[in-house]
């Protein structure tokens, strides 16, 4: 069976299993005491040198999400994020849990518009007392449509946010796929200087687990760790994930990584565009949708693991995603089988 | 100034104030164990026969919607509701504070239709651990749009909630004005059976304060005082609740009222299509909305009070509210006014 | 039956429900923008002129005192109070609701002291990011045990707070009794002075409903109201809140009532005393705290209201509480009752 | 620095790392559909095959308990729980957040009573719908005193739960140290049969990470999957939890460290007090708690790496923890250290 479901259903890039192997046997502080994660801290810091930044390890990606909303905001406060927002649709209402409303805009292609954050704000305070205070705008970058931000969209969302005085937090979880993308020359230390707060993941590029939140907002840096244990994220073995981003990051694995994935993605969306497959969104990084037939679908299912986005009533939009262990070769099996499936009759 | 901002910017009818005045020295134990609850209660009881239902009475309706939400959802299940939803728009995450996620659809003339709940229940659980558990529908009945729904479509709306397994909420502020609204031919007593929870407003209809919550689910009804409390919604003179509702039902105020706002509504949509005022939405309600220019706005801003619903490029939606206190005459001034508003010119 | 149950079982003193009477059929606008709660607060505020306060009217002291908590507190930070706080004991976890702990100590004659805040400040902040961050100290004055706090007792409560840096919270549903107490020379001002926030209840001195959150602390009134309206507080009529403070303020209605109550039970406990009835507590406002024998209580029970509060092995002690309707004449009954008590022989 | 501060402070045993190694290339389906999970919930359950449990990997403790909180009480229940507890003290509230309250009561050797349960329960019980409704008791086991629960005490609590229909949960994150304790003759599968849910400990058994959450309630099992996503507890690689747990009972490697860390744990108990260190309590499982002076403990921290329990005006109580690392040499080099401090002179 063909794997294009996920980019997090492998174990870790061998460097990290063999740091945790060489120091299996170490006493280490617990919940982040550690040098590994004072290294794995310096080592990210140096990645974004004109931007000081606090950064905490959490295990996963919802975790983080809901610590940080829960630490930035008062209890009547809300924020603004799209309608495919996966804290909106795929978090359970983890971020209701925290007791904030989401308020839902339209996406443009997964993205957030300075209009639609503007319209939602003016909409909001129109009662002021009645509806909820705005106070952040939560994007995710890449986006769940496989899309990346341009430094200019950003650069506009950070000027919307001055204007209203909101909070920009960005979920990174695939941060190092926009950072790789087509049409990207910002850094990740331009991120750190428009977001107030943002997640760089690892799980996504061949970490066995661990997101980092990096805050670059001086008033939103104390006391984090406070609301790191309340959502009972405090990792008891700490140093753990302080090696997941030292395997990451100190010889770059992690942008190789992203780098590869996008090469593979890129692979792939050419090759279904010349086998006619129509596009449900033309994606610039790692993950690649497309329309398929009933009977397409049917046939695919036999042969590769893939991911149902949308049903409609001619057409099933479905996801494949590649990852770091995603091969050549695997792309060439793929040719094949996508091949076959546009044979396929209609009953 | 002619007033037709809302329907609760009044006292309340006399024969409530006199009722206080009556036992003003009167001792009664305090939080509801006090004769005056209990007869409110029989009162309205005895509305709806053939439906047990247990009442508790509290003193506002984003209180009692909130209480209703907490009191019988799970941590991690959602509700489902219109855009334009109370709960949704105005009560500043009211029902977010309760950890709850709002599943939002569109509002079709203000209604949610069973279509829309198939979709949104099915959506919600196509991956089962990764979204909300959608356990409620949520609607307002007459709804903010100053529409009613008729028996047919709460009927269906009480069939696809069995077929999922879904609570029935109803937002009963203005649920008077349902009953009694054209094309309305359904009782209270059809509320309590096909609602698991309802709200009838008192606010609305000529009392103080006061909103009745009516469990009819049996599952739901025990402990329900303790959500009241808890989310500091119990009154301490409760009894001064009682008297609201044994005033609006002793005599069948609340009817006489309902049908008396309709009366003057009815009068005065016909009189805005009379003159040419294209209509927002068409109301069978006490809340009539309609479409004025900018210039046809800052006119009757000079001499009405009313509230703004929406402002477009070429136009603004208004709301024109008639109350138990509108007379005829006001109708005839507004009239007055109207007339002269279509005479100003553009700049 | 004689009534010494509590201190809100009757209506309302007459001046207020003859201006609810005077003005039930004036128009006005909603929500607190009305002329009334204006010149209640005007009132409230020239009572004490030297610290600037916000003030905001809410129904019910459970719900004033979970707005208070919710509005200046961050996720992860808790409040510190004494075992008896009725927030800790009789809201039905209201605090917790919003996601506070209460860090609780025990009371010395029903209050805090510096000590005890000392030392839960020193004992939660022993290992920072495993336990919560206190950042309230919350006091009831007149207290649960019908104490009351002198000056010097507050100052140096203040005193503490501004060296940890912790807020200071007074719910203060019976502050006319503490203001009135022997050995309280502080006025409403000072009360200002040394709290940050604190509610002054309208229920229990004759008004019909109704706490004024007052708020001297400049940090904590921006956006008080969002969490009123959030938490269900936000009164539809609210011109009868600023009712009921006019009734009570403009002509000191207030002072008055905490007086006579107080002068009841002056004479109540002296005469516990004489009837060799063992003090539970010794209080100095309006409830009174004796010990009685079962025999005792179960004659007192077939004529009098009162409240049990705690059940040893040997006795029981109960609460009476006096009332702005309580009158010599039923401290008189009350005494004979209390005199035949004690003539109960043991089965 | 000899360490004897925790038992979480070093990697974990080689069975699970080098199962890590040998599977790191596998696909595997994320959030536990993967056939390790699986393995490790069948081996777990065949630990207890006489009582069908639920299992769910969470990857630690604070976020176990607060999900078991969450998933099984209504917004107005309360939970029963020590002073001690690791809820009540070390978890920042997590408990709180979820909006539930904790009735504290006192601990008798780190444990709770019957009696303190019965007391509690009915307290909280005496005014219905002002307090809140106490609905489950938790208990830590081996408790945060080192001792541990025996039979007759388990099935007494389990007992008056029954009378009272609250639930029965245990944090057991050293429940192995409780299942060898001294005097303990009941198994896992009693533990499975007294409580309705549990949570087994890994990551202080030689784990990188990971709580098993048991759930023996039928009423309990349903939807707690949800609980788990909406608290952010959901592991993306789920597989590497599946691996602890079997690396952990595939060999009972489990048991056998538990017994190791009491051997090691009752050789330092003898000696300390063979050395005449006052016991601060006599433990039966792998925390021993001793009073050292100001003058011994300034020494010990020169050599020792220990934890601080509580400072007296006297004396300091502290707290060493043996661990499946800890050695004989390391007891050895310890009494002689333990023995120089004895000989510190008071300055």
């Amino acid at each position: 069976m063909l794997n294009f479901l996920n980019d997090y259903e492998f174990g870790c890039i061998p460097e990290i299993l063999d740091q945790m192997q060489a120091i299996n046997e170490e006493v280490n502080l617990p919940y982040g005491q550690d040098p590994y994660t004072k290294k794995a801290k310096d080592l990210l810091q140096s990645k974004m040198p004109g931007v000081p930044v606090d950064i905490h390890f959490v295990y996963g990606g919802t975790m983080a999400n809901l610590i940080m909303v829960r630490s930035c905001l008062k209890s009547y406060e809300s924020i603004i994020a799209v309608d495919k927002a996966h804290i909106n649709l795929h978090e359970a209402s983890a971020i209701e849990t925290t007791g904030h409303k989401i308020l839902v805009v339209k996406n443009v292609n997964g993205k957030i518009t300075p209009q639609a954050i503007r319209k939602a704000f003016l909409s909001e305070t129109a009662i002021p007392g009645h509806m909820t205070f705005p106070k952040a705008v939560f994007i995710t970058n890449a986006t769940e449509m496989g899309t990346a931000y341009t430094a200019k969209e950003l650069q506009e969302i950070r000027a919307i946010c001055d204007d209203y005085d909101l909070f920009l937090i960005m979920d990174g979880s695939r941060l190092g796929s926009a950072l790789v993308s087509e049409g990207v020359d910002y850094t990740l230390e331009d991120v750190a200087r428009w977001c107030d707060m943002f997640v760089l993941g690892g799980t996504k590029y061949g970490a066995l687990f661990g997101e980092a939140v990096c805050i670059s907002n001086p008033k939103l840096k104390s006391n984090f760790h406070f609301a790191v244990k309340q959502s009972g994220g405090l990792f008891a073995k700490g140093w753990l994930l302080g090696i997941q981003f030292i395997g990451l990051f100190q010889e770059d694995a992690y942008y190789r990584i992203a780098k590869k994935e996008l090469e593979m993605a890129v692979k792939l969306q050419n090759l279904l565009t010349e086998l006619k497959y129509p596009l449900y969104i033309r994606s610039t990084t790692n993950q690649i949708f497309v329309y398929v037939t009933k009977e397409e679908h049917a046939y695919l299912k036999q042969y590769v693991l893939f991911k149902d986005v949308e049903v409609t009533e001619y057409a099933i939009a479905i996801r494949f995603c590649t990852s770091w262990t995603t091969t050549m070769e695997q792309i060439n099996q793929l040719a094949i089988i996508l091949k076959q499936a546009k044979q396929q009759k209609k009953d």
